[in-house]
Parts: C-alpha cells; structure tokens; sequence
C-alpha cells in the first residue's frame, strides 16, 4: 500500500498509534493529535533540530529506512548529549513523496522507536507533508542536569579555556569513510568495509559520556558533524581561543586505516557524521572524565590563547601542517559527500 | 549575491545577527549558535511545528519572501492560539538552493522579524540546509496559560461537550478565494481580489483572542487551516460527538460573495489556510468571549451528542445539505490547491 492510499490523516493516526504503543514520559500532559503537544517542564530547557534531505544528506539507495529513523533522532540526540542534557520530547516533521510505501514508513517508525528507547525519548508531535522527496525533520527538547543548587550544568561552545585539553570520544571519519565506500557501490566489501558502513548508516551518539562530562566538571563540548577541524574551529571561535591538535593523537579507527591507508587522516579531520563528543577541560577534568567513560577518549590536544590562527595541526615532530581536508557546509556543497 | 558565495556559517551568522538585533527573551540562557538552545522554564510548556514547502504549500511565483517569512511563523502561532497559549521561542529550518539571493533571505528574515516582534516571539536556533527548492519549518514553543492555583488553562481538540456552541472568528474562505485568484495570474483585480489576494499571502492568527477565550473558560479549539468542515471533524473525533452546522451562520465576506457568488460557500466550508479560530464552549461562555473579543465571532452551529455523521452542515430550513467541498490533504492532494 503507498502513503497516497492510506492518506495524511491515516498517517498521522498510524504514527499516533506506533509512537503511543511506545509509551509516553510522565510529564506529558497533551501528546499527538492536538494543535500542539503540551509537558510540564521545570529548570532549563534544551532544544535542537536537524533535517536530513533527500539528494543532500542521504540517498535511499544505501540507507535503509530503519536506519534513517534510528538517524533522524540520533542526529539530534547527539546535539543534546554535547551540552550534557536529557533529550525528553521529539517532533517528527516528515516529507513523503505519495508512492512512499507504507512498509518502508514502518520500517522508519520501528528504527525511530528504537531510537527513542535507547536514548528515553518520546515523540509528542509533528507534521506530515507530501513532497517529491524524502525529508525528515527532528526536533528534539530536553532539560539541562543541574547542580545541588538547582544551577544547570551546561557544556557549551563558548565555555572552552587556554591550557584546557581537547578530547574526543571514540574514532574519527569512519562515517566518511563508509560513505566512499557507500558510493562506490559495493566495490570494497569484508569485515572492515562493514564496520565503516555501518558507522555511517547507524549513529551512536556518546549521551551517558556527555552527560557524566558535565557532571565531572566540563563546560566546553560540541559534537563532531561537520568534521573534527571545522567543529573545533566554532569551539575556537565562540571562546575566542585558538586550538593545537597533534595529527598523530587523533584516533582512527584499525578499518579505517586498512581501507584508506592515505587518506585516513583526511577523512579523520574533515570528514563528517562522525557524531563524537569533542570535550575541552583542565587536564585533571579530563583525566577523569577518561576513567568514568565507557568508551575510549583521546586527548588530541589543547587550546590556546593565541588566537590569530584558529586551529593548527601539528604533525610528529610539531611542525605545522596544512589541514588535509575541509568540513560539510551545506551551501556550497563540499569535500566527502559531493 | 547568492548564498552559496555567503556560505552556510556565513548565512547563520547573518541570521544570528539579525536575530539578535531584534531582542532576546529574559528566560534565555543560550541562543544561536551552539548545539542546543536554553532556557529557564516552568508550568506547562507548548511545542507546534509547521512546514511550508515549494511546489507544495505555495509558489514562489506568487509568495513574496517577506510574506512567506511572516507566515512561516504565524502558522505556528495560530497553533499555540488554538490552545489558548503564549508563544515564546521559535527554530527556523530554512531549505534553500545555492542560486537564492542573499537580498531575497534578508527579505524573509524582515518578514519573519516582523511577526516575531508582533507576536512576542524570539529565534533561537535552527538548520540551515542546500535543496532544490525552499522549504521552511518553524518550531514554535511556548506556555500554557496558568489559573490562580498554577493549572494550565488549555483549549483543546478534545474539550467539546454536547450543547456547546460552535463559533468562528472572522471570515472563512477568504485565503481559498485569494489563492484562487493567485493562480490564475492576475486574471481578477479590484479591491475585493487585492483583499483575498492579502487574506491568503499574510495570515493573522488571532493570539490574544485565544488567550482571552481560554480565560474565559473555553476549554475546546482548533485552528482552521485545512477547511472549517475537516477541522470541526477532528474536534468531533477528539471529542467523540458530532456537530451541526447551519450553512447560512457561516462567516462569508462581501469580498468573497462577489469574487466567487457560486463557490463562496464551498470555499468558506472546505478551503484551508484561513488560520481563524474555532472554538465550542456552553453559549453563556461563547456570548462572553464575543463580548469581549477584538475580532467579530459567529455562532455557526452546536456540538451534539449524536456521532453517527460526525459533521451534519444545514441549509436555511434546516435540511441536511452535501458537504460542498473536502478539506486538504496532504498526501491525497486535493480540492484547491491541486
């Protein structure tokens, strides 16, 4: 059956239905189905919102609607997570061309449910419009944790200091890295190339560590969308520092290496999706932040206060070094997903 | 200059700016610019969103930018009126092809300013992505209304009771008739074509009405976008009743009876995008609220209690009449806007 058939409005029932089935948080008091979703709400509030288009972000001829579900809301999870918040309430704002299957648009529901169980979200709202291409729009709300004092404990761009470290979770440009080989439609297969496809198609935003690294004293964080230089270069810029990262304390991953042994580094740098937490503290913050984590972070440099050249990258030896490769920007299209 | 020379940051900093310049709600503690905005909340808090895109939703042949930046938020702001509440933050997804002039977004920026400072509302975040064509979601939160003991006093779709009086603000049909016109390409001028030509282009969601209504102790809302017929269905739905409208109560304008003497009625029953209020209260509370109102309220019908035809519409002797036209669908397509 396609989307045409069942109609907006039994659409919206069906989501309504899918989305209720998978409980909703306590605080609800009006969900889907009204003129606008309604919770009751104390302290500070968080709200992000990420589109993926069509043509621009994915193409379904690689991405599976379960894992454009499970993506749309990790996207923003993600975003959630980088300033150390609870991500609580979602709006799902779907554009569907008109033979959309239903299946594949339950394929999506079922990865997006997933989704909002693993990181404790809800879905409270949203739109749904007829478009010739496939959209997704998540908004996400949260609330920032607070201190004994009821004071919010939030990581932000602007809250970097000289001489902190930089850290990041996990291994960089696996995403981009399974993109190529995404594109290249199936010409690199094994156990490496699935590990980097399936970083691409299936994020894990690092929710628990940000939350532990606000906890332990973190004021500084974004995550990694954009590539790991460009995302550290909007952390320079809104604390007014500049940033030092030594090339070989980046990690990347073993499958990374063996599937593009010379451009590893590139796409480590400038490739994007990664969604990593980036973290910058004290040293000492940092090394317990190291300790409490669950996953693997790396201090990859510090961040100065000479600000005349935002980030330099710095290879064995400390010599400097051109950056291998540039970030996404959505307007004038860009390096890995052109 | 086109936006792909600005640049994706480039263009959110200059939206940033724009944004700033035009004020910042006290309870805000981060806006543009980082992974998430922040702020202090409390009660019960509201969230709608609304997407608007090219091909679909309207025309940039006909849609100034400056009006589809006003409408971008006004639509939402029609949603939380609905529900008696106070819009307070909004996030601003923008879609747009690299060859947009950049004097063509600071004209949907001016709009949108505009009806932020109308409407007591504020940007603080959102995407910017490349597409093909334009599209525009606006998420828009805000707060429930509160009584004197701290409840939420909230309008819903699901308040009707039977022998509630069924009431409209303003002209019906007016946006159908101005959309008709639109699309037939300056084939109707004269003051009555230019004012539906306006009823469709620039939308004035009746806020402090809504506001008034909830005080007052209506307790059941709906925004009329999608035709009054449909949308008095879904109160009905969510209500589990039924509702008799009489055919001539309905609020037609003498612009509309003289661009259109044959469909005026079919298009104030089944036209969208006309963003009055309906609301259904007992007529003591309805007589209050039009007593009080700034905008002229009609009483077109009652809730009842029989829900075996959700939506019965009566001619002048009070003979069941055929539904003149259906409501819009989104992935049905349908009556107007086809």
């Amino acid at each position: 059956m396609k989307v045409s058939e069942l109609g907006e409005f039994g659409l919206i029932a069906r989501l309504a239905e899918a989305f209720a089935r998978s409980g909703q948080p306590s605080c609800l008091v009006i969900g889907i189905g009204d003129d606008a979703a309604a919770w009751r709400a104390s302290g500070v509030q968080l709200v992000t919102t990420d589109t993926l288009i069509e043509g621009t972000h994915f193409s379904l001829s690689y991405v599976p609607w379960r894992d454009l579900g499970w993506n749309a809301l990790t996207v923003n999870v993600s975003d959630i997570a980088a300033m150390g918040g609870i991500p609580e309430q979602a709006l799902l704002t779907l554009a569907l061309p008109s033979q959309t299957e239903v299946a594949q648009v339950d394929e999506f529901l079922d990865g997006m449910l997933e989704a909002c169980s693993e990181y404790g979200t809800a879905v409270v709202g949203g739109d749904i419009v007829g478009c010739d291409r496939t959209m997704v729009t998540v908004t996400l709300i949260g609330r920032a944790l607070a201190d004994d004092q009821g004071e919010p404990l939030l990581m932000t761009r602007s809250g970097a200091q000289a001489g902190d470290a930089i850290a990041v979770t996990g291994y960089l440009g696996d995403s981009a890295g399974g993109l190529r080989i995404l594109l290249a439609k199936g010409a690199t297969s094994g156990e490496a190339a699935d590990y980097l496809k399936r970083a691409h198609l299936h994020h894990k935003p690092h929710l628990t560590t940000g939350q532990m690294a606000a906890r332990e004293g973190v004021r500084a964080a974004i995550d990694v969308s954009d590539g790991l230089l460009q995302d550290l270069g909007h952390v320079c810029e809104a604390s007014d520092l500049g940033a030092i990262v030594h090339a070989q304390r980046i990690p990347i991953s073993p499958a990374l290496r063996q599937a593009f042994p010379q451009d590893a580094l590139a796409l480590a740098c400038g490739g994007g999706e990664d969604y990593q937490l980036l973290l910058t503290a004290p040293p000492e913050v940092i090394e317990r932040v190291k300790d409490k984590a669950e996953v693997t972070i790396a201090v990859i440099g510090e961040m100065v206060a000479d600000r005349q050249q935002r980030v330099r990258l710095l290879d064995e030896e400390g010599r400097e070094m051109a950056p291998p490769a540039a970030g996404w920007d959505h307007l004038r299209g860009a390096t890995w997903r052109r």
